[in-house]
């Protein structure tokens, strides 16, 4: 692992003091790369964040198609195979399985190996990934907050992590050095690093990510067992709050089942406002509700544009 | 009034019947034009809907600067004033406001004249209009679904109702010609007329506008409770599904105080639904939680791109 050292922006860094804060691996591994493990790739290759990278997949056509890509040095046979002399390895599979491969791999790591994953819920997974680890290789868990309409490593791309969020979610314990690095690895793929506790991550992605979801699947199906051509009458406000009722419903379930506490909390706090709502509108309390639309619209103007 | 014939789109017709699909109005009179009101004159000037345009607003520096708008004939300097000779009055007001301007033009009104609207919410507002005009003139109710980020004449455009939704509400006794020549009026602004009773029309944008907007409005205010910055760290799911929480709190108090029970109805509705995904999350049915999933992600398919 190479620290360099890279001028940050003159804003931050009036006097053009060098920090360090990027980092080369000298060899990176991904693990069952998918949209986002395949982009990791890409943006290693294509910022100079790895001298050398390692892919492995589960499917052996995949494995052949993947050895034709330039973001691609080796593809191994194994999962374990592929980690053996591993700097940095992302675990990219989907996030009930990243637990099962990290136990997979835990034997034929190397003492001073990183890990890293893409897994949207981390406490559970942080938790019992650690457990797997044999003293050494230290895993600093991370979600960054990208996607698309379409999955699969096909659609992959270079700036997928361009100025979106990333958190980095270190366990109590990790090593300081280990988060610094995973880190910066993370801020040289583009993304905006932001470090919280896997309990914490766990809970403001329920209500940021997991909460709009499970909303706008309930008003598309109450609203399926309406006719079906109401939804062409529609303006785009309709269509912008169930966009992501389309979201695939497999990944979903997988989400849900990792972070059921904290959604079910998050969506009694949200059934309770939608209840408030209701009742003081069925009341005719204008002043209550023209209060929560100047609430919810002071809120919403403050997002960035 | 003149019916003028057009040849409709090649694919509905292809032996090219031209059929009586477009009208010109001798003298268009808008009231309280703001964007929807102007736009209405503006798409009049441009595609030749009309002869004669005359406004009336009801502060005087509007009237000047109206004047000034290659798309108004004449300016008025009250309403009873500029539906003297009108064929066509199209009440631009706000919803709330839309009554007492029709109680207050109806003596001037020619026994001839036709009158639309813009307002949002059709039931009480078709009967207290209709209930306020003597014999002779002729209320058929429209509601088109087009709308922007900002409101006020100045932001007009001469295409604004291109391929939007346009409910037009005549009530049950209303004379088959009058609907025919308000429906042409609007579809020649280039919006797609969709008929509907006045009470069925509240009952769907309950459901596809009202209701989205009350969730919107909800959610951004549960999560305004919460650490601002939070938003921030979140991806497009959260943007669009709040998005329309920025709305004008005005606007819609009005829409909520003329729809009530409508949007309570549909929010019983819904919370059942939302309640219903808590509790099998909770439960860990993961079987029902998938097919409410499937369920969302199916009809959020249908939608037209």
């Amino acid at each position: 692992m190479q620290w360099i050292p890279r001028p940050c922006d003159e804003l931050d860094n009036p006097r053009g003091i060098l920090f360090l804060t990027n980092v080369i691996v000298d060899h990176l591994v991904v693990l069952a790369p998918g949209l986002l493990g395949a982009s990791v790739a890409r943006a290693a290759r294509a910022r100079g964040l790895a001298r050398r990278i390692t892919l492995w997949a589960r499917r052996p056509e995949v494995r052949a198609a993947l050895l034709d890509q330039p973001w691609c040095d080796a593809v191994a046979d194994t999962a374990e195979l592929a980690v053996r002399d591993a700097d940095l390895v992302v675990l990219a599979a989907p996030v009930e399985r990243i637990i099962e491969l990290a136990a997979r791999i835990a034997p034929h790591l190397p003492a001073t190996a990183l890990l890293t994953d893409v897994g949207s819920v981390k406490f559970e997974l942080c938790r019992q990934v650690a457990a797997a680890l044999p003293p050494g290789p230290v895993f600093i868990g991370a979600h960054p907050m990208a996607g698309g309409a379409h999955t699969g490593w096909e659609h992959a791309s270079d700036d997928l992590f361009e100025k979106r969020v990333c958190f980095v979610t270190p366990a109590a314990d990790a090593p300081a050095e280990a988060i610094d690095t995973v880190s910066a690895f993370w801020r040289g793929t583009g993304a905006e690093v932001v470090p919280a506790a896997p309990a914490e991550h766990d809970r403001i992605v329920a209500h940021i990510s997991h909460l709009p979801q499970a909303l706008a699947t309930a008003l598309a199906g109450f609203l399926a067992t309406h006719p079906g051509d109401w939804r062409h009458l529609a303006g785009n406000g309709l269509r912008d709050t169930t966009r992501i009722a389309a979201s695939d419903a497999t990944m979903w379930i997988e989400i849900f089942q990792q972070n059921r506490t904290e959604v079910v909390r998050a969506l009694d706090g949200c059934l309770a406002e939608i209840q408030a709502l209701r009742d003081n509108l069925a009341a005719k309390d204008w002043e209550d509700v023209r209060a929560r639309l100047v609430a919810g619209k002071t809120w919403r103007d403050g997002f960035k544009p």
